[in-house]
């Protein structure tokens, strides 16, 4: 005779899809040792794991571009820790950047007043569509270490960076090299999750409660746990991410053949190029864009997305607006 | 010619599906002003929404049962705001303590020294599954008015309370007597999501931004539009809930033929029973249930709860259990 | 030649003052590798000591009438930690109510989504000017070395404690058995100050920033140090208590012969006593009480504290009052 | 017969002295109707003070060298609220600024993804010891008007603002044109303290329990109420400014006598000046001052403050390290 449960909300994860979703990328990482997580969208999951890794006096380096710093909108704030920001290269934390401001806050007589440094956030590939390369995450790693720090990434659109040809940082890498990073669901095919790696299971202790006190828990985990153990069978999470940046190739296509310049050349999906204002304002009208910046008084740079579920007609009706508005 | 939107992540909440899951709700509620968003889980919509109405200096009154005093882990805490216990009667929050505790507040003449009270949380069906009736949250309604208090209800088996024939408040009288009130989805035939129903669009500002700011918007909102639009459909919502009360009338039976006595009598689907700690040890093995309470040293209260899932055969087979226990 | 230093709000506790305050502390603690840090007010001090002990999803255990429940305005909440109030047995947390918590909490199924206990705390003396015997913190500090607990003591009054006939906890022992403690200082004979104690130097890493951050930090810390170089001066501090408990005495004997029942019997400075409401009402216009409980519709538990600071001419007075109110 | 109140530490900012204080500050700032509240110190009342002006999903602009952003040890993200922190023009928010970023902020189509700016903070002196005409906090109050945000004023130094031969903006006018600001007493004359203004008495409501939450009471407050009553008699508060500021003339000549660039000219008591490395190594180790920026490769810019309490012989002093330094 078997046992009984009547009641459908059980699970909260421990169902048979999640610890499949969880073997499945354990193995992808080789982390055999690794604690997953799922949870909802990226800007909880940044939270609630930045705000575990920190300890209440403490702030989490990054660059003014990341977007924990720009369109989180205080998340991390609202637990109590300072985003520190220094100035981005092409949407990176340069080693030489943080070293500079680890060395300047050790030599200040009043550090005591100032934030203490507690870990570093980057994300791969960055807001920009920028790779940091497997030399460049190491050197941040070793400065981590020297300092006493948590290397922390945000891979929230990670399939297109695992996807690109210029990119030379595995999975594997990742668990090597970040105390703490996560695998991004919901811009890379799955309607909903983001899939946190921990690869040195100490790290964050008694994390549950933690998750459950941020909100970040869901009753019916195994809507998670399904979407991950699709997503990394077979190596579909890295043709969704080929995909997007095959898209990408053609955009950036269309848009210089129709003169609008990039704003820097970039191996992912995510396309930045410089638009004269009175252009953008009709653009507008008839395509989706994010603001990025204000480049100088008659120009803003954009950034088109394009993605896993890009269709090549989408990028064909750009081109014939774009043609249209050029008359 | 059209327009061209490349990202698929776009939404958060501006679909279809989700627009129209708004319209029913408000007209299930006659609250055509009425603002509705979509969250993920009860312990967020909770987290959120009371932090969102409380100032800084104030806590929350609810009873010592109530799901954010016991079983969300600190959520409210975490926010910065007490929450202020009343002894519980049969799960509820009673006009009469409540009012009790007010003037007793506002005789102290330490009164900024202590928290101050600035909303009432009550949950329909309880923690314990009983049922508030349209008088009594008129009653606690009038209090809150007289001390300037806000007035939320934690809707998460809602369904359960409006399909059981004990039950006198509807949606619409929800939407009259309550500042903000949520419709639970997960407990009640969704996959996740809960439809936070703000019957005075001034009374959370700018909400927007604080649930971006909370982690709880998620980017394809439509999953949740999509939930909500179909249990508002053809009384669906309705339908669940009257199911999984059924099945509780089943339950009740199936328990008190095996000698077991009920906690209280509730009109709802939460079972509270009480058990002698030996056989609940050995029922543990074989049934899922909650502990609910230490009842005294050899007897404990636990709670079993059915749901629109609930199968008949569950039930048959947890009755063979008991009989199987019981020799 | 000497140095030059023309900044006079330099110091924030390196002075000759604070040293010799910190000095003294230890040898009366008898604690020679205890951290000693000076903050400003008893609210301020037991918020920052508790949010920097615990962990983010960790609760603070208090019986019901501790003052972190009930008179400082949420702050332990407000720093985003539950505050899990026991009944108090004569204002204390007793040994077994204390084991039956951490018992259930152990064998709850649930027990992720209720709040973990991280720490105890104490006060002593406490709210009711009762006293911990040493065999009763011996045993609490045991049940938290079993649980993982941490053993915190509020000495708000600690003089009154240190000074009474019946106690048998001393600095020495309150050293030994707790992991962080404060002995006060407003309520003691200071102008302002509380001396924080925490005899194992690692159990509160970086406590300056943390300090600093809570805006608990004093640019002149010298006026911290100052006061409680002289208190733990020939005995000052001790003093101090015992005229406020000799003063304590002499009102229980005028509440007593004027016919007014006293609570509870305690052995500090604190005197509880039961008014009837109409002759409290009366006696509210002439002399100054706090307000504790409702004991009945008709009676009211009332505190008349004594201090240092008492006059024996103010007690005579307050016996003038009672008699001419009974008339 | 009189009246009998055994405690002393009653009060809690309701004595004589305090409210002698208050009148005096009112009147000074010619606000009738201000509210007045003596808090402790500079970080505790930024951080109370802002974080009760906003609204949970706002943040608080200022220029990067605001002292809430670099030297409060995160006291305001702890509080939950972001800084945002534009470029600063010699220390100051500029009006062209502070415009620039709330244009872009409300065009942005994702400002609902990006922290809203609730409020302006500016300092006077500000942090390099520059001054805001009274054209250019007018301007700034313009502004803030436009986009419904608070203006508040750090004032930790003002002393030294208002007796500067080079400041054309006087308490009244502060008082006019902030919504809160703070009159410094901790680095201008007082053992401890800071006088918050809150010109209109409803900007602020319910601030008491607010400051007791935040461990910002004292109890015996007639210790912050002393003072500032002291240093608003017989013009105490501008004499006390002056003399810093004379000072601040003389060292600047001894620096620059002895062949040391100040880094800006400033009217008042904070001097920056521009040090080789190995020469600042050596003064180090005779003279007390700030570091405030790394310069370039060899060079760094430093801070020395005067203030009421500098002596002449001290400047002499370092004139003549300075001196022997140079060989």
């Amino acid at each position: 005779m078997g046992s009984v449960n009547l009641e459908q909300s059980e699970g909260y994860g421990s169902d048979g899809y999640t610890l499949e979703a969880k073997e499945k990328i354990k193995k992808a990482c080789s982390a055999p040792d690794a604690a997953i997580y799922f949870l909802i969208g990226g800007t909880q999951t940044n939270a609630v794991a930045i705000s575990s890794l920190l300890r209440p006096y403490e702030g989490c380096i990054c660059c003014d571009t990341a977007h924990i710093n720009t369109h989180e909108a205080g998340a991390i704030e609202l637990s109590g820790h300072k985003v520190i920001a220094l100035p981005n290269e092409e949407g990176k934390v340069s080693a030489a950047a943080l070293s500079r401001y680890l060395e300047d806050w050790h030599k200040d007589g009043n550090r005591d007043h100032i934030v203490h440094p507690g870990m570093v956030y980057i994300s791969q590939p960055t807001e920009y569509g920028t790779l940091y390369s497997l030399s460049e995450i190491t050197e941040i790693r070793k400065i981590c270490d020297q300092y006493g720090l948590c290397l922390y990434l945000d891979g929230a659109r990670l399939a297109y960076a695992l996807a690109s040809g210029e990119n030379d940082v595995s999975l594997e890498d990742l668990a090597h090299l970040c105390h703490v990073f996560y695998i991004g669901g919901t811009k890379c095919g799955a309607l909903l999750g983001e899939a946190l790696v921990v690869p040195g299971r100490d790290t964050l202790p008694h994390f549950f409660p933690r998750l459950k006190q941020c909100g970040a828990v869901l009753a019916k985990g195994r809507l998670l746990g399904l979407q991950f153990a699709t997503l990394f069978t077979d190596g579909l999470y890295q043709k969704l991410g080929l995909h997007g940046i095959k898209c990408a190739h053609l955009m950036k296509k269309v848009l210089t053949d129709n003169g609008i310049d990039l704003y820097l050349e970039n191996p992912t999906n995510q396309v930045c190029c410089v638009l004269e204002n009175a252009f953008m304002e009709k653009l507008s009208e008839k395509a989706t864009f994010s603001f990025m910046d204000t480049l100088d008084e008659t120009h803003t740079v954009v950034r088109f997305c394009t993605s896993w579920a890009t269709k090549e007609e989408d990028i064909n009706k750009l081109d014939t607006i774009l043609k249209e508005l050029r008359g």
